[in-house]
């Protein structure tokens, strides 16, 4: 089973509204990310050292409650849907049990020089592996 | 005419793939924003003077093509929908012409105690202002 | 006995020279600063219910070797000196043993309003803690 | 003459106590020298095309007063002192005349592979132009 990922706000993040601004939630979502891939045993580092990246090609955001400086906020990360070139994973924030944000992040695949792949020809072992972790596969 | 807003990208602005980490294109919205209702005779000083704020409930972004430190991009901002309690901004950010980013962000508006009014209620003159602006009225 | 902090470097702190910016470290300092006084029992919550703040007025930097995504920062947070009305905290990080920057932070203390206080008269239970972990007593 | 570098405060930079976040002047001194270099012909551009670049090592800063939202900070900076291997470089920070924050930043010369190098032997016009602006020369 995989752990979700945990941020605590930081002071650095709140605003003068006197809550999290909301630019940082796109961050969080970096974070539970990197941290998920880790987690099922791609982490960055090994993509980038296998000369794989997966940019983000864009971004929903819905925010549902605001957050404050010391509320920890689990992410639950979910790969949504996987094809041979795109990548769509699903996030969804709580704090203490109360959703306060759900997001999507659409991503592609691109080698060393940044040209598009297709993820199944050129890492057959990842493409396999998300697609055992999808919700719907493709 | 309004003009469109400029940023320049900084140094502390791009990650280690060489690129604007795609985080801050949250930011470069506000910033546009905050400017066009400045130029249109809002400020963000004088709503809040008028106890009055707009924040933040979705947002959608797409990446088109990765900017980079000292690159200049210019946002144009639109209002593209207003109603008595929801407010839909759109921005298409370019780099020498080119289409960089597109995005909108979607406002409700609350009161001093971040209580959701109706705009053309509370404020029917910005409420008319916005309408003025809108590509589609409402 | 107090336990360190640990900052795991975000892609998002990372620049285009591949490194963490210099610009996070402050930030981590911060970190660190909030999870030392919560571990004493002075969390920033309890001191904000109390009408009391203690910001920043002077910072000391010094990168010794640079960082970069994934690494685990660890900072030991200590007290160099504690008067009634000022407070100077110093900051060690290691990664994996090897020390990467050592900063302090010198800071005041005011009330709800701003206005500067004497620690010692107004919190004095406060003051004494604080002095209790002074390496420097004043 | 070289122009001061004006930043305008943005909204995602003030925390929740109202002002300015304290780490933000750490990115505003980088933004003044990145444009100060450019005003003297020597952009971060041209030295990273020549295999230079010159990384902070340490930092101070002294905040004065806080600044906060739309607060337009005009900062100058100066050389203070150059020597064949570090550039020691001062900011004033003001808004509206008012002193609100001076800091210092010190900064070595590495080259591509970030091996520190001598400026005054490997770009000698560039050390001579930093010198012929500085304050106290060595």
């Amino acid at each position: 089973m995989l752990k979700p990922y945990v941020h605590k706000v930081q002071y650095y993040e709140t605003d003068r509204m006197g809550v999290t601004h909301h630019s940082n939630y796109l961050r969080f979502m970096e974070e539970a990310r990197v941290d998920y891939l880790e987690q099922i045993g791609y982490s960055y580092g090994r993509m980038e050292s296998e000369g794989l990246a997966s940019p983000v090609i864009s971004v929903n955001i819905d925010y549902k409650k605001p957050t404050t400086f010391a509320d920890e906020i689990t992410i639950a990360v979910r790969i949504v849907e996987v094809t041979p070139v795109k990548l769509l994973i699903g996030y969804t924030m709580e704090r203490q049990g109360e959703a306060v944000c759900a997001a999507t992040s659409l991503h592609c695949f691109v080698d060393e020089k940044g040209h598009p792949i297709s993820l199944k020809r050129v890492k057959p072992e990842l493409y396999a592996l998300l697609s055992s972790l999808t919700e719907k596969r493709s």
